[in-house]
């Protein structure tokens, strides 16, 4: 039989960076590629409670069908905790929870986008993300990235340029790949551009409360006074990735739209994983258990920069120092072969992500590449980042 | 903030049975409205058990990042399932686990269907998947079901009609909500003609291990040498619906497709739940379980038709006996306005779902509705069907 399949999963090609994963699951070989968060951050001990106490208490309400908009008492929970928290959240809004933030770009893009629709993102950004809005042929426009976050005359130019233009898509803390942080400024400008054009936000907030130093900035969508900002959060980095929890803060008008189409996709979200996230922030210290998760990611961040510090940077790498998040962007010296640069690193054992892959177009040329600090061991980093300093020592010169 | 939808959303209305579902949250009335399980059925104790081991033993397992295709134990289980009491997948298959079943619909016209593109249905059909193939902006094209399933001479003339048909979608075992099977003949008979017109076939069978009585059936996918159809099975009706774990088992060159579409949806399903199912599956006695289920369902229903023979048959309704599944079928007589009886069904407080909500067009005149067994009590049961009865007995004459 020979298949006959859409237009748009025909012009999904496989990314770069699932490529890169083949190689990465070869247990000789380090790798720096992957976004897991670190296993010890994970809250065993109270997850295993709370789910011996569902099951001995309400064993039903785990295992029945339930809504499509989410558990009631989580989505309660999420909106006292983000206008509480981050002034997150006025009357015209609700939470809608998703199997993963990454459903919300998903729900998001199908409730908005026609074929040829246009989704402005950062340059480069979360590939997951852009392949997400290229499944339903949005055309993605990039606007590059400055050290505070997007150029804003960039932006406007896109916003200008690009009259089918549906939404921003913004990673504004700890940008995933570049580390990146938007400034209060910029959040504030990059406001006023979208009211000005009538053009959505979509701000993906996955690592926001893991900030492990500097100063905390509030996020876009407090300042959503006219429904413009779709605010997508996560417990994949604060709770569990495998059980698949995030959510969207967002006009209701917008949610009612993207619940019809949760409907169609999987009818709603795991409840277990949703009572195990509600009980694990109303019956718990969830503060303690985020300050713990940044004690973790401040000192094995702080290692690893020392690592870079010593075997990379004298080698002519460069790289943005962290105040949260789990990547660090680091950029090769002009006229190196990035791409080359990292398949030879695969070949001596070491796997980092090309920049490429970030980018909204891959051919686009790229100095740069992606390390992960969170999921490999200490001795781990060592050694991977003692043979990238080894290979820069030969090709960066 | 005036928002600018997608058309595909904007051609989804809310569906008669959403509209069904807010009367029978009404804990005063009766719903026989529902498609849950039957709360007794679900395995609590043994579910209990594993989550416990599972955050003993192997916590990370349950917790960490996981793979698009699905946990690869529960992936070999269900192939050995599968084959072993099916004769189900071939060297050219495969199996993807999913978030519930809805989303192998979901990914299956995500990745096959153009906007405008035919799915071919049974007439009436299960409205949740109808309306994720209208989500793409499929069209559907029905095809009137007979006692024994499909008309074949109708599923030959829409096949011949609509180049553009991309798949048949069918319910062969219980059908929802018609409570048909489709014969041993007329799946062979649907497998040539798929295979003449090069069409393929997404077979749904949520409810085929739990047939109560009558001669099993094989699935139409043991008779794929050709690569025609993907099977989708669920673990809602036999595990726990809220557990979200559904299955594929389809041809590769298929199923890479639909990966990539899930990697954009919710990067993997819910691990914790895809381990429970394989346990269940491979450490516990599941032929007994099942073999419980079906006692449940064989009770049940018989008090149900007992009800209906006596409060409504002689009142001019009549209803497809079923030997599975969860619904029955009713008819009533011609003249009776099936819409009004179900309004004024709900105002006396009992719910129903009114049969066009099952139809690809749910302005064609209809003179059915469903009710479900499987989540009422047996006193509700008996109470509802009174008050229906009595109904019946005022309009049917």
């Amino acid at each position: 039989m020979e298949y006959k399949f859409s237009d748009r999963v025909l012009t999904l090609k496989p990314s770069a960076i699932r490529e890169i994963f083949k190689y990465a699951a070869d247990p000789t070989v380090v790798s720096l590629s992957a976004g897991n968060p670190s296993p010890e951050a994970f809250p065993v001990r109270e997850i295993a409670e709370i789910s011996a106490r569902i099951f001995a208490e309400r064993p039903i309400d785990a295992l029945q069908y339930s809504v499509t908009e989410g558990y009631p008492a989580l989505r309660e929970t999420i909106a006292q905790y983000m206008k509480s928290r981050h002034n997150v959240g006025r009357e015209f809004d609700s939470v809608l929870v998703t199997s993963g933030a990454q459903q919300v770009m998903d729900l998001l893009t199908k409730s908005l986008c026609n074929e040829g629709d246009v989704v402005i993102c950062e340059a480069p950004s979360f590939i997951g993300s852009l392949n997400t809005f290229r499944s339903y042929r949005a055309r993605l426009r990039g606007v590059p990235m400055d050290a505070d976050g997007m150029n804003m005359e960039e932006l406007e130019r896109a916003l200008r340029e690009e009259p089918n233009a549906r939404f921003i898509y913004t990673i504004p803390n700890f940008q995933n790949p570049s580390g990146i942080t938007m400034s209060w400024e910029k959040r504030k400008a990059m406001y006023a551009l979208a009211k000005k054009y009538g053009v959505l936000i979509l701000e993906d907030n996955p690592y926001g409360d893991l900030r492990f130093s500097g100063e905390h900035i509030p996020p876009v969508k407090s300042l959503d006074e006219d429904g413009l900002v779709v605010y997508c959060g996560s417990f994949s980095k604060v709770i569990s990735p495998g059980i698949r929890v995030g959510y969207a803060v967002a006009p209701q008008t917008l949610l009612q739209k993207m619940i019809v189409c949760k409907q169609g996709e999987d009818v709603h979200t795991n409840i277990w994983s949703q009572l195990v996230c509600n009980e694990l922030m109303t019956k718990y210290d969830f503060d303690a258990h985020l300050e713990r998760l940044r004690t973790i990611y401040r000192e094995k961040s702080a290692f690893t920069m020392k690592l870079m510090d010593e075997y990379l940077v004298p080698n002519g790498i460069t790289y943005q120092p962290i105040e949260g998040g789990l990547f660090l962007w680091c950029n090769l010296p002009d006229g190196v072969d990035m791409p080359a640069f990292c398949k030879e690193a695969v070949l001596r054992k070491v796997c980092v992500v090309p920049g490429n892959a970030f980018l909204t177009d891959e051919n686009e040329p790229c100095q740069s590449f992606r390390i992960n600090y969170s999921t490999p061991t200490n001795e781990q980093l060592e050694k991977g980042i003692k043979i990238l300093g080894q290979l820069a020592s030969e090709v960066c010169r």
